[in-house]
């Protein structure tokens, strides 16, 4: 299917989209996306039996409180019924999860694959998979959590970053930026996702593995005792980010600070993960970042002290437990 | 009293030490003390009614197991009956224990102040307190822990190691050498107990954070995940200590290594205060390390990361208790 065939059926046809991985990322965005109109199914795991009945409760301070009935909900990607046009993975990324696995099933020729999801160097693996489809990166800012099966709160922010890999915007990616954008939740698209990748990993790198090895702390007290740590291990992310051909802005440090000083206190992903007994994602954050710190030879010392106990905790985790 | 009546006492009369802060470092050398013939008593806070009762259990992987019956039980050092001559400073260093006024009432001026505690840089406040009377430093190379009240278990090690400030050894405290020594324990005389003490901290820096901010792991643990992160710990406290004028062997990292691969797994004190809720000696192991590399201008990140670690679990357990 060409673009302008795409386009010409926007006013007649709805979009399909299919979620995988509908947790808190998965199942805000994808109820935005079938507020704006397209037919969006979700595959989700844990929350199967409740959202089959019921769908999802979204619950945000920005939108208000709706309900959110997909189209299809479905255990595996496999079970999906008919051609999707997107499939929005929004899984975590941990080791033992194979993404294009996940997805395969529903890929089809023309389908445009998005993943919204966290960490840095994370696309080499969708390219290599789908070298075919359109491949779209997708990144979230947003603070959002499940409280319960089926609920999902959506406290603060929620912009949305898309752009094509390796470095474009498709006329499909501004369409789902359009979508988006109509239920009232910024979406842009961007030539520079990868650069985008690395800015959202300035704030990760600290707050989400400093909030588990704390012991539970929120934002605001992390930096209220600590902001100088915070801050080099962000600067670290800057250098190790120009070192990959992603100069970040020069201000980057300082307005992710003021930000944080200015977001309602927030439990990390990360720490929801730990306190759930769940994976974290410390590979693709901090792992990842690392790795590339070593490939282009740039000190990291403190985020190497942060991996490094991330790793003994997730060790006495499955010693201990 | 000269030194020659000291001495000259010796064989008449049984050296009067009291151990401050008798839990398990302070109960273990003042039972060898009275082992090897001095009259020993205890202020022991938390475990006084017990103590009082039946005395300490002392079980030893490399004495035996022998009940240590102290000459006085005491609650505070002010009731002490007698003139010491030894007074045993064995409590922990924390920020809100005012160590000086502790033992205050028990220095008489022939009173030879010994403390057996952890940390750098904790002399001069002893000097400061007591400038007319001699000060020993004391250091104790040992896995030892309270098991429960009155009983002290002893698994491995022993070696204590003890000289004068700000740099000698006197006759007094060659004779305590002597006494530990009759024991089976040994115990040495320097010089240089400051570098000693900068020794020990080679090992304290990485193991009693890392045992409490993995989660519980024992030493041996942390290092099969992460050797290479203990390292880089040890050499910066190698740095600093050469910069504050106290040059280590230069195989000390490596010995350390070995050393601690041959010891059986072992929980550290900070990882049993911290499961025991007791405060830890996150300052005068980290912060005064730290302190001093700031003023010596030596770049410790690895450090720094782990004290930053530390301060934001301390704040976790008091804002989330």
């Amino acid at each position: 299917m060409k673009d302008s065939e795409f386009y010409g059926q926007q006013s007649v046809t709805a979009k399909k989209i299919i979620v995988v991985g509908a947790g808190a990322i998965g199942a805000f965005y994808g109820s935005l996306l079938a507020l704006a109109g397209a037919e969006v199914s979700v595959v989700c795991r844990s929350d199967y039996d409740h959202v089959k009945q019921h769908g999802f409760v979204i619950n945000s301070r920005v939108l208000g409180c709706w309900n959110f009935i997909p189209s299809q909900v479905l255990q595996q990607a496999a079970d999906f019924e008919g051609t999707a046009d997107y499939v929005l993975l929004c899984t975590k990324v941990i080791p033992d999860l194979n993404r294009a696995a996940l997805i395969r099933p529903v890929v089809k020729p023309d389908t445009a694959i998005v993943f919204i999801q966290n960490g840095v160097e994370i696309e080499q693996e969708m390219l290599d998979a789908f070298p075919d489809n359109e491949v779209i990166s997708g990144l979230a800012f947003i603070c959002c959590n499940r409280i319960k099966p089926g609920e999902i709160f959506h406290s603060a922010y929620g912009r949305l970053a898309l752009g094509n890999l390796p470095g474009s915007v498709s006329r499909k990616t501004k369409y789902l930026c359009e979508l988006v954008n109509r239920s009232g939740i910024e979406c842009n698209a961007t030539e520079t996702i990868i650069t985008e990748r690395w800015k959202k990993c300035v704030w990760n790198a600290p707050f989400n593995p400093l909030s588990v090895l704390s012991g539970g702390l929120p934002t605001l007290e992390i930096l209220n005792s600590q902001e100088a740590f915070v801050r080099n291990i962000m600067q670290e992310i800057c250098s190790i980010a120009e070192a990959s051909g992603h100069k970040l802005p020069n201000d980057i440090v300082n307005v992710n600070i003021e930000n944080t000083y200015a977001m309602p206190p927030y439990k990390t992903s990360m720490l929801l993960d730990y306190e759930n007994g769940h994976v974290m994602e410390t590979e693709v954050i901090l792992g990842n970042a690392l790795r590339a710190a070593k490939r282009t030879g740039i000190a990291s010392p403190y985020l190497e002290s942060v991996y490094a106990l991330m790793k003994l905790r997730e060790l006495a985790l499955n010693h201990l437990a």
